[in-house]
């Protein structure tokens, strides 16, 4: 059994952590940290998780040199730079769900977290990405950085396009929706039930940090290029789930086809990433409810033939692809397990 | 493996019993029948399920001799009526999801079933019941019989207080909550997004079936009584879940540490059942939203000084521990498997 | 025109207060009073509010001598109890919407609201009430007060049977389902969105004290009698409106045709209280989104054969029948106006 | 008192335009037209509705000659197309909501409503607008046909670019996000509560019929072009209201202040459009919550310094300012009323 920490126990995706760790049947919970659910059991911070889980919450300070063989850091940003920096001595392997490590040129590390002073060192030895694209690079990682939950779906929606086809996107426009999980439990007046539900809110219509990091990303991975990345995001009227919709336009010759089995080829051997036909049933796909509670990664191309726009549409889970369920992929790739062990629950739809 | 075939491919009970029996160890889907949908594979009706199931939907009047062990019927009860009294004949066991032989008492089933003939006979040998009541009476039955969604949560919020403090409850007034899902599928103006949502619907404010159901079944068990109950149920604005409020007068002595005590130890050996204090986690407990996706019933009781009443509040997710779940525990229990096999998947919280 | 005073700026009520006032042809809002707020235009604290309204917060401890007709409390009742004192010797009319002064016996005051310390002497010169039943003594009124939301659903519902037909209500459970506005904006982690979003939360299964207030108002109202009520009550997945169910048990001969003659009869001069059947459209009757954003009170009665229960269901707009709209309507008892002045708006729907 | 006529009595919008006109002061409705509703009073229809309007629906073909002075079109493309042709002989005035008479190019209406046989004649005759931008010509014209939800808020969205920048945009990429009511009451499966509430639904990603009606009205307008317009739409989970998200891209110069003066500029004399800074009150804006039952269209302008982007978010209530609304605004501009005349009801919020 791998011995696995989790810090940060009481935000959302601690609990989804805590949550597919005891389901998972390699992996065993022997340490949880947190600051102000100090002693708490876990069920009394989620109350959905089982209620026999035989372990309460630490101080996230706590030395946890051979008591893991994994740490999981669901922590702020500024917290994972400071942890991991002490972690990575301690025990074999940390994997962060932060934003500390993801963008990795310096500069625009600076100013895009101008507040998060990270290990220059570690930086470089860390691995950034989702396990579909460098998932062997994790083996034996000492600092696995893993996207955020947008990045996840616009990296995994915008990779055939640029590293498989090869093509040169002039610009490219994110739409992203999202349920209101992705903000998290903190306490704010516009997250409250009456302001938030039936909402259509515009909270990041420019500069979101995950579009920097995800150029940051591609621009490395060659062979296409990207000219511009721009990306607006809101809220909408659900919990749980998200949808990254990539508006590419290009002068290179495309065609719906061609586009659709160039992804269906791309992603034949990754189990998560389901290519699905926009028609193909009896709700227009993708959509982030039919992959909910799952670790899949929806994602749709299409050809509009007006001004040569490409359509990207990518649905995931915010919470599993896009945090939990990806870091228990990352273990199982650092690890050496089967990529899919304990992540082989199928979506709950309807919810 | 046991061979598992199920009735009633494209309705929302018939995607669950799909969804767990994939998931399942120990069971393999080996036959899929429907009517409308012959021929389509199962993701197309259900996007949410995984893309390789390797069946397609058949005529349910397939004959099943010799390709199942048992068959589920997630099929409206007059066609469950129908294909019972073929199937019994032909493969080990059948499980019924819908209320064709759910009241044993043959008058009140003429008076709430008016429509649906059954075999007396057939109806004789079922078994009716929850699994954590009449589980081993379930071992080796040709035909079991299951509860209602909303029977379900009302039977194990006052089993024990009926069978195990033998309290004699004059008036019980349950009142019933539920999200859309309960509906099914069928197409009704009302069950319409725009007139369903935000509604506070009284679909059943007298004379709701499942009422019935409950005082048959638990006037049967003994010692203690109940006077009269009486049921309303409501739709109400989210998708999957239920809860059963039940508002019990006896004139009998209790205290509310008395009955919590009696809750725990009623349920000790049951996993599936969760007695839960009203304020030991972040939200009022129970709560559909933290069993959801799971076959967990979340039960709390308590007692109200003004004028002897007892609450007893009890919350499931109306497609698992209330329908496809359920169906799952009672194959485990009709075929010898471990009763948590292949249901282990904890809740999905928030969603 | 009635110049008009509102305190409390940055709750729902007062928010909604303001957007009636201002839509009331016979209405002009003269003073806006806050604390944390001070300073800010009304628009910047409700989103939807009219840009151009001509007032800012003040301090609610202006002195208002000569600036308002009326003063409208929707402060919490400690707040209400103070201010009440100091405003009915500086302005004609005072209006609260707290429950400071909703419960008129002393005792019963003390037990539900242990921390508000009223004036004795002006508890006994206010009037407390829905305007359908005490609409005649307002005028002139110092100091109004006005129902909680359920009190005026579960009154509405309950007083044709106790007032018209004087039954003997031996027990009265109620049931109330309410969406999420009925909490504030009070920063509570359970009522972020993703928490109460598909919640049923049993947030008062006991001691509600708008029970309490029902009671001690339609006890004194002869001449029919309640035994017992209590209630219980949960948030459910929506924003706003709520019903209660009362499920009322006599040993009286009633039948269904002289309940809904009765209710008719006792609502035929009341323009916002409408009678419905059950069924007379193509949603079942009442539903709180059939009233959302009216001052109207939908009440359905029915009568279920089994055990003499009488079923009355109540449902309105939290907001404005159960708050705002409520007392524009008093403020047009008190100062003769017409009872529909600036309350046409007829209900949204869908929404 | 103007006489107003209602086809599609049945349908959402057509349940808004009842409303709506019987809210308003100068309005008096004389006849409600459709086909499946024949006989039902408007209350059976619309649960929300008077209880008291006094009108039966009629068969839609009824002579109206003497009976109205304009007739509301609530009814499909092909059918408003047939009543349009017949009813302006006989009547002042006819607003058409549908697509018959929207898109004016012969070859574009051709190619984006093949079904749609309307009369060169009389399409020619209309006057295609929001009133804000052809409202002059609306005065006496026989026939006015008034523009999508979406195209409505894509317009006034782009107008100030492009009528009074007079900006070459080289490429705009429309982003669309609307409630359930959008979709109507027709039934659909994919339109039922358990499969609609939750989903981001991509339901039209390429090819919206609204694209090409604002293309085709705003290049007549000049001084400003608009290279390529294109547009994605979906779904979410609440049901009343829709943002229009408008990604422009421009090698003129800008900057924010410009266009933010440009907006307000613009709008200056128009009531019903408001010109709203990204974060000038607690939620962000536009949302279109914060229009939600009124005439509002919301606008905020934005622009992003990475690649020359402009983002503008227009939200609005897509039954009023997107159809009803906007029809009686309409009205008013066609019989010299006063634009607000019986508009001046103020957003309901939260809801």
């Amino acid at each position: 059994m791998i011995r696995v920490g989790v810090a940060g126990a009481s935000g959302l995706a601690g609990g989804e952590l805590i949550r597919l760790v005891a389901q998972h049947p390699e992996l065993e919970l022997t340490f949880l940290g947190g600051s102000s659910s100090v002693g708490r059991r876990p069920a009394e911070l989620h109350p959905n998780l089982r209620l026999d889980l035989g372990v309460t919450v630490e101080p996230v300070t706590e030395d946890l040199s051979g008591r893991c063989d994994v740490v999981l850091l669901a922590t702020p940003a500024p917290v994972s730079a400071e942890l991991a920096a002490r972690l990575t001595d301690r025990v074999p392997a940390v994997i962060d769900l932060s934003g500390a490590f993801r963008i990795r040129t310096p500069e625009l590390h600076e100013r895009w977290y101008p507040s998060v002073r990270r290990s220059a060192e570690l930086a470089d030895r860390s691995v950034y990405g989702v396990p579909e694209l460098v998932g062997d690079q994790m083996a034996g990682a000492p600092l696995i950085s893993l996207p955020g939950c947008y990045a996840t779906a616009i990296t995994l929606g915008l990779a055939p396009l640029v590293l498989s086809l090869g093509l040169n996107l002039k610009t490219v426009v994110v739409d992203g929706k999202s349920g209101s999980s992705g903000g998290g439990l903190q306490l704010r007046t516009a997250d409250l039930h009456p302001l938030r539900n039936g909402a259509i809110a515009p909270y990041a219509p420019v500069g979101h940090r995950h579009a920097a990091e995800v150029t940051d990303f591609l621009e490395r991975g060659k062979p296409g290029r990207i000219g511009s990345l721009s990306m607006s995001a809101y809220g909408v009227s659900h919990v749980r789930g998200l949808m990254a919709s990539s508006y590419a336009f290009t002068d290179d010759e495309v065609d719906e086809r061609t586009l659709q089995r160039a992804y269906l080829r791309f992603y034949k051997e990754h189990p998560f990433v389901r290519v699905r036909r926009h028609t193909e049933t009896l709700i227009p796909m993708p959509d982030p409810q039919a992959v909910l509670g799952s670790n899949y990664c929806d994602v749709t191309v299409l050809h509009d033939g007006e001004g040569g726009r490409i359509v990207v549409l990518a649905a995931l889970d915010n919470l599993i692809k896009g945090a939990a369920g990806q870091a228990v992929q990352a273990i199982n790739r650092r690890f050496g397990l089967p990529e899919r062990a304990g992540l082989e629950m199928q979506p709950v739809m309807p919810a």
